[in-house]
């Protein structure tokens, strides 16, 4: 997988833009590149050419023309990879992207594979392992919140103390396999209070970091909500209530609105995934034909369920709705709304008197709620925002703790905490002293996972190939 | 439509990649920059950099940051738009992209229109109109051909030779209606064999580059191929067999398949494009019925017909075929390639009987051709190709001489040829000066539409709102 000596090309921008941007990196990008560039008013060549520097020039196939370019020249180590760096701004044609592709490999570069820039980065020190997962997190954030996770990540976020406990364990790792060394003679070169006391640090700090996790995935990947609800309930009008609005917002400026996501709603910069359970047949409103049998599996993944209901349902089928559906997810922390829909087309005597019968007669959850709306004359839909954002909370936003948000950080933490409890645990009881160094070690390993100081080729091989061409 | 006291600002390149890039131009563009930009290392703001040097630092929202970013300075006159400029380059997040965007005009920029960066360039200068069309036909161009075509246009192309034609022109129309002023003196200041010269010299040009056009756009959208024949006579199995080698070809560059364009082959450089008649019903293999009536539309935008049989078919029924094709088309020109499929079904001296058959019986039109061929075994393709090829010839390929592509060169060069074919009948006949004035003045206007010396805001907007956002 790691091939330095490699001169690594590729598009860094996506197909179909007035501009393209070409990647070129490794001992021999500057000097390919100088092959096929010949630059407008000047006789400088590319390879005398210092850093942070641009030159405007045409790309020549032998005499033929392939295009006017930008070239921004970067000597190591100050480039993103930390090696010699070469970006061509060219004219979004695809076969001007190609043809260029094609000219560089013909001058002895290779195609970059995905990640490949940000493995190099991450080789050359320029980032650590969690800062290089930033980078492709931070590519596809979409909402401001992921964003911010996205950024802090890459800022350091976690890493630096992450390093540093790491350190004083692994001093105190050594100070017992001294003693081991030792055999026999029952020397203590290790403070066990002390050990002690850091391990609890490193459990806890460890804990409280693994248990941010829920949150940091709901805000990386957004939180699943379903609709759910009888025919006709106004699932659909409500679903456009919602996204129509955020439509509107996200299309004032030109060329960002085919962004967005599809059937995605941003709520306090937090976003929110509706899950098609669209082509469901719908047939009756019997709650076992709610349609929601078919969907169990995504059902089960959402964290929010809609309940469509209309004003006039009678309360019991409503209740028996509710529990079916608390049945079939099986998770008591899964938070129903329901909705009483169609508050619009009631007299107003005759609404006080369903609605008054529905409040006191709907049963909730400890996590449910209860919303009267109109979907169709959007009333009561601010308030199921409000709803929808209590889901996640707010400390978070307030809070300058870290939110972990990768599952790979999630696991490490976990493992560090359950290592470290076997410490603690060990160290209570007088364990030997050789099988808590190995649970210290063991610790100091996952731990080293997380930052990337330690690494096996199939680690980096599991991050890097998620990553896009280019990046 | 011209606004050039406005900063404006557009993302560069499509969303989807590792990277964007943001472009921001006008008076304002480095001090609006520079408000949001924090450099790394550096003390030195934007305001104080010279043109073509890039700096890595932050784009900050207050105190939020938003992303790691290059940026690029260009002073003006020395930009693509011949104003200050910047471009941003920061990870290709839609979200970041929109962020930065809001940011760029909550400083007092404006959201681009599309274009507007080229129309800035043609303004400010930096290229005529034709050059600047040039730019969108580049950015567009999928095949060598095409791309060949933008990019010796947008190198000025014909633009010289037309400018000093219409300096010529421009003298001679002054001196005219100089004697004009003379009124009843009867001067001469024109020498009028002089002006009979130049005159037919234009003309011939004007005449030479506009029928040049056929080729340029063909050569510029693609040649339209139909691919017609009795049900299962293999139409689908040969499209296939012909895309199927183009992506093999394509796809050996990562990331750059996906730009390849449905149903396009490539050869030697030209794109054929095949139109979609998919969802004919063919119900019989009656001429009548060859489902062709209702894609009539298709087979006459068509430049070839590729006409699929079987090797076991009635030469008459083919003939049929053919002629009903040509009667359908209505057009002599038009090629029909006669292919007769499925020769790998016969036994060899089976085959060889019939192949003589059709080969002595079917009739040909003086463009048509009649290849035997096997789609599933890919036999006769490469042949296929050839003919193909043929269709727009070979000397345009070798030859220096300009061809013309776009449509509204074309109508502007047949405009004065047509104005000046009124200017010689005119001399020839001893036309009053003041309608040659006239005439002459015409072939002025037109000939400087072409290069943009002569516009209005109505030319300007149809040119620039078919550019991309950004461009």
């Amino acid at each position: 997988m790691v091939r330095t000596g490699e001169t690594i090309c590729a598009p860094a921008t996506a197909s179909g833009g007035a501009l393209s941007l070409i990647r070129v990196s490794g001992p021999q990008s500057i000097e390919i590149c100088n092959k096929i560039f010949r630059p407008f008013k000047s006789r400088k060549s590319l390879t005398e050419e210092t850093g942070f520097r641009v030159r405007y020039g045409e790309i020549l196939d032998g005499n033929k023309i392939i295009d006017d370019v930008l070239v921004t020249v970067f000597r190591k180590p100050d480039s993103y990879t930390g090696e010699d760096s070469i970006e061509i701004s060219c004219h979004g044609s695809p076969y001007i992207v190609r043809k260029i592709l094609e000219l560089l490999i013909k001058n002895g570069a290779v195609s970059a594979r995905p990640g490949e820039f940000t493995m190099r980065a991450f080789i050359n020190g320029r980032m650590d392992l969690s800062q290089a997962e930033a980078v492709a997190d931070l590519i596809a954030s979409s909402s401001e919140a992921s964003h911010r996770l996205a950024i802090h990540q890459m800022r350091g976020g976690f890493s630096d103390e992450i390093k540093a406990l790491r350190q004083e364990l692994l001093h105190f790792a050594s100070l017992i396999e001294l003693e081991l060394d030792f055999g026999e003679e029952d020397v203590e070169f290790a403070d066990r209070n002390e050990l002690l006391r850091l391990i609890r640090k490193i459990k806890d700090i460890s804990l409280k970091l693994s248990s941010s996790f829920k949150t940091g995935n709901a805000i990386k990947n957004g939180i699943p909500v379903v609709i759910a609800g009888k025919p006709n309930s106004g699932k659909s009008t409500l679903l456009n209530a919602l996204l129509m609005e955020e439509r509107a917002i996200v299309s004032d400026i030109p060329g960002t609105t085919r962004d967005y996501i599809e059937d995605s709603i941003f709520i306090e910069g937090v976003e929110y995934r509706f899950i098609d359970t669209a082509g469901l047949r719908e047939t009756s409103d019997d709650v076992e034909l709610l349609g929601i049998k078919k969907t169990l599996e995504k059902i089960k993944q959402a964290e929010i369920i809609l309940l469509v209901d209309e004003v006039t349902d009678n309360p019991d089928i409503i209740n028996k709705r509710a529990e079916y559906l608390r049945k079939i997810t099986d998770n008591e922390n899964k938070r129903i709304i329901i909705l009483i829909n169609k508050i619009d087309i009631e007299s107003s005597s005759e609404y006080v008197n369903l609605k008054k019968r529905l409040f006191d007669e709907v049963k909730l959850g400890k996590n449910d709620s209860l919303l009267f709306i109109s979907a169709k004359n959007k009333i009561g839909i601010e308030e199921l925002k409000e709803k929808l954002s209590e889901v996640i909370g707010t400390e978070w936003r307030d809070s300058e703790d870290v939110i972990i948000s990768n599952i790979r950080h999630y696991e490490a933490l976990n493992n560090v905490a359950e290592s470290l409890a076997r410490v603690e645990e060990g160290l209570n009881n007088g364990l030997s002293q050789d099988l808590i160094a190995m649970d210290i070690r063991q610790a100091i390993h996952y731990l080293g996972e997380i930052t990337g100081e330690i690494t096996t080729d199939e680690i980096l091989n599991n991050i890097f190939r998620n990553f896009c061409i280019g990046k």
